[in-house]
């Protein structure tokens, strides 16, 4: 489930008037959903629909890119579970004239990173109609052996992780990031994860959404933000890291650990992929940025925004 | 899953291309899609997406009615597996100027119908664009006792059964019908279902789709079509067979059974909603209609048409 600035209050508002039975293990409110199934089984549940228009340029970006990014999206959910993906059902809505083209080209992309996960596509609904591309994409997947990991359980005094680097992302990455599942299931079994989510709309508001969930403050050390090559180098370092902070589509990791985890993974880390301190988490409510000179400040508002392309 | 005539060719090219795991029991192809999942379990899975202008007047039907149809097909592919629904995840594509009130009406549809089948909303994703209403719909469901009921078990010399009745769906039925989720583990629990569909594309059609995955023929009785009121009544009676073999969005369930369990349900139906036996199932392959001179033509091609409203 991602959490769009302009779309929040609806999620809310569904969320709140959202009853579920003793099956629902985990409902609206983190990045997949959590269900017992018959038998003695789990299984977690993820959806995100890309547009064109909205989430990429359909005259820039090939469908092949766009099948594999609507795939993507949802592996870096699960990853923010930590759990394994399995299985996806794929709904497409294609437009008319180029309809035979771009499904083959979607499913190129679908089915490559499909494959590189050992997720089975298993079902699907394909439409046409004259206006833009439209593919909704539902994964399903498994909790590890250490069960799942939410967004809920960071504590006071634990540390603040990211995987990779921040910001830029819109400039192109955003549709051939690596969804970090191997990383989570890494961490996960390395050290006691407390609660992760994956940077979609931003860290300065992914940061945010852990806060509220764990019903705790966060400060990021302003110094500490890995700065992606993809940001523009002319610009000043303030601006860079404002982009670090709020420009989204990142996918990767952010997560908290308490300090002696933190210090194990600051030693030894056991991932390929650079993995940062970035802050820690606090008693006090509110979500701060520590610049330079010790001082705090509010973390930039923003995050994700509906038109790309314009992250130069 | 459901298969529109004219997306038919790219769903079968998905489908001969994609190779699953053992975990998937049963993938593209039939109305959901059945997953082993960890522990013991076993997932249902079918997935819908309704588009504004294509699936429903956005002038004409309101928000409600078409939250309310987007779980409805999905209840009723459950149905045609004989499977009990448990849980929906949904994508939303909302027109920016309207998204508010629109986002409330969808979800007012949805979770009423929601709440009448037990079925649990566990998470979604929510969008906003300046494109018209689109709504992706995933159900999750479970195996009955018994099993679930794919299309590919028709036997020759099956008797063919339809509940309710066909035609004219197009008028507004569409947007209301019932799906005959407890009508299918009612008759699950009575007899032996050999194979069933829910007839969404015009039973002309789900026939043809009965007979092509359990590689036999069929024979469907002109006189015994039930024909639903809501087919205009001054038409000729070739032309209300036509509509009500060919209209499509009944919902209705389509299924075989032996002779013996065909004349056990004629006898006495266990169900509140009329049962009808409309042909039988041949070793011949072909689809046929058998009309009152005992003369055999081709079934109607047709089928699901993408613009409503015309049904008339």
């Amino acid at each position: 489930m991602t959490n769009r600035p302009d779309e929040f209050s609806l999620i809310e508002q569904i969320r709140r008037r959202t009853v579920v039975s003793d099956r629902t293990r985990l409902g609206i409110g983190d990045d997949a959903a959590l269900l017992n199934v018959s038998g003695d089984g789990e299984v977690l549940v993820a959806i995100d629909v890309l547009m064109e228009g909205v989430h990429f340029d359909g005259e820039r970006s090939g469908a092949e890119a766009v099948g594999r990014k609507a795939l993507a999206v949802n592996l870096s959910d699960m990853a923010a579970m930590a759990a394994r993906p399995t299985a996806t059902v794929v709904g497409i809505v294609l437009p008319k004239r180029r309809a035979e083209l771009l499904g083959q080209q979607l499913m190129d992309g679908l089915l490559g990173i499909a494959a590189e996960f050992d997720v089975d596509l298993i079902g699907g609904d394909t439409n046409t109609w004259d206006g833009p591309l439209v593919i909704s994409v539902t994964l399903l997947g498994e909790p590890s052996g250490r069960g799942i990991v939410t967004r809920s359980g960071a504590r006071a005094g634990d540390w603040l992780f990211v995987t990779g680097a921040l910001g830029g992302s819109l400039s192109g990455r955003h549709l051939t990031f690596q969804p970090r599942v191997d990383e989570a299931l890494t961490l996960h079994s390395a050290v006691n994860l407390h609660a992760m989510i994956d940077v979609s709309d931003g860290v300065a508001s992914d940061v945010r959404h852990l806060a509220r969930e764990s019903d705790v403050g966060m400060v990021i050390d302003a110094g500490a933000v890995p700065i992606h090559d993809d940001v523009d180098g002319s610009l000043s370092d303030a601006q860079r890291l404002h982009h670090a902070l709020t420009d989204g589509e990142d996918f990767e990791l952010l997560f908290s650990v308490s300090k002696e985890d933190g210090r194990r993974l600051l030693e030894r880390s056991p991932l390929d992929v650079p993995l940062t301190l970035i802050g820690a988490v606090t008693q006090e409510a509110g979500c701060r940025l520590r610049l330079a000179d010790g001082t705090q400040t509010e973390l930039p508002e923003g995050g994700w925004v509906h038109s790309f392309g314009d992250a130069s």
